[in-house]
């Protein structure tokens, strides 16, 4: 029979998971995925992700794809999929891409978005979703901060240390620092992320947010290409995936939000 | 020593609850505030709920009392009950009111939000706090239909049978259908509200969304004083108890919020 590469765009939150990727012992989005596609399509599915996300962190819209023999239409998958799939993940749209199509190895843009509640106590039903501080924020201090880490820069102060990667250069669209009622957004968007880039960002700017750090300090943050120039990692439940959308053709996760 | 009354606002996510009121063999929010409040005091403390919401209901705002002989401040009992309650349940402010003053008995205006979520699939990170719907639903029709139930009327269509209640007359002051991105809101505003009556507001109001109503009919319905007339009773987890504002002195829930 013939093959095709089919994508997915998925939705889950990340509270109940050990994060995406496949772990020994551990429910990840990614084994859950693996085994529904598996009993559904009646073969051994593995998934390839676009983004592999950290325990805690939700998505509106991952992407990953597989290669399937089975008949099922494409666009189909996604309701047949969300039948068997926990209440926690649900697929957005699934459809057929080229056969050689890989998330990863794809230019796109990247829009992850960092949520802090504001509040004198923290508020339960935000507690999933958003980081609580009891801080007062400078805003307009936040703002002037993230200016500078907009463009092409080396982010190594911004990477976890340990993480193995080529190259630790990447471009960075907007940094938007958004008031929304009692939260405040910080939105970034990007060709790529290096492990726990937006949650040192957010760990960072709220530094600057609370007066520990200058706006203008950010620029000597990037210099030192050092992880302890810039603040801590901020906790993972203020993090979600918003979107990806990728400058070659396939399914956009944009289009389905 | 001095008894004085304190009144809590109190802020819950109600998924894994049965919801306000005491019942045998099953969590409440009441039994929470009872068992954390005895073991705070060192006295048996049962606490008068403004409103006892239904199982999967939320708060951003109910309002309890409680007497106690207790030496702490009452402003200060905030900061140390949220130490001992689930982090579901949160003290939002806490504060002294006279001795007579209740909670019930007291005229008040009371703001309710229920959240609907449109969309091709369910969204997990919306799925705790809104009611998922596939349909189209005709905003504008909403909103005319909800104009009629502004002002003071018998209710008693809008009221679960069963309820035992001496008058189903309330007065309703505003409801709202606010679209907010691809959620839809229904804010009801009111001096007080009959068993189910905000739920089955909404049921009714997404009958008329997707055309199984006119808006006009709204008129029919209310004249009726019959449950039957009204549409379904909208599922519990899109309902959100926001504020309350007592119109006697008094500690008003909005002020924290």
């Amino acid at each position: 029979m013939a093959k095709k590469r089919v994508c997915l765009v998925v939705a889950y939150d990340g509270t109940n998971y050990h994060g995406w990727q496949v772990q020994n012992n551990a429910v990840t989005i990614e084994s859950e995925l693996n085994r529904c596609l598996s009993e559904l399509l009646g073969e051994n599915i593995e998934v390839i992700g676009a983004s592999r996300t950290d325990a805690g962190v939700h998505a509106l819209g991952n992407v990953a794809v597989f290669d399937t023999e089975a008949r099922m239409p494409a666009e189909k998958i996604s309701y047949a999929l969300n039948q068997r799939l926990p209440e926690d993940i649900r697929i957005q749209n699934s459809g057929e891409v080229a056969a050689d199509w890989h998330p990863r190895h794809c230019r796109s843009r990247k829009t992850y978005e960092y949520r802090i509640y504001r509040g004198q106590f923290p508020m339960p039903v935000k507690r999933l979703y958003a980081h609580f501080t009891y801080h007062q924020l400078d805003v307009e201090a936040m703002r002037r901060a993230a200016v500078y880490l907009e463009g092409e820069h080396d982010f190594r102060s911004f990477c976890q240390t340990g993480a193995q990667v080529e190259s630790t250069v990447r471009t960075i669209y907007e940094v938007a620092v958004e008031e929304q009622g009692s939260d405040l957004v910080i939105r970034v968007c990007g060709n790529g992320f290096l492990y726990n880039m937006v949650r040192i960002i957010a760990g960072t700017l709220m530094e600057v947010g609370q007066g520990k750090r200058t706006p203008e300090s950010m620029q000597a943050v990037l210099a030192a290409t050092d992880r302890t120039a810039a603040g801590p990692t901020a906790p993972a439940n203020g993090l979600m995936l918003i979107k990806y959308e990728f400058l070659e053709n396939s399914l956009d996760s944009e289009k389905t939000l």
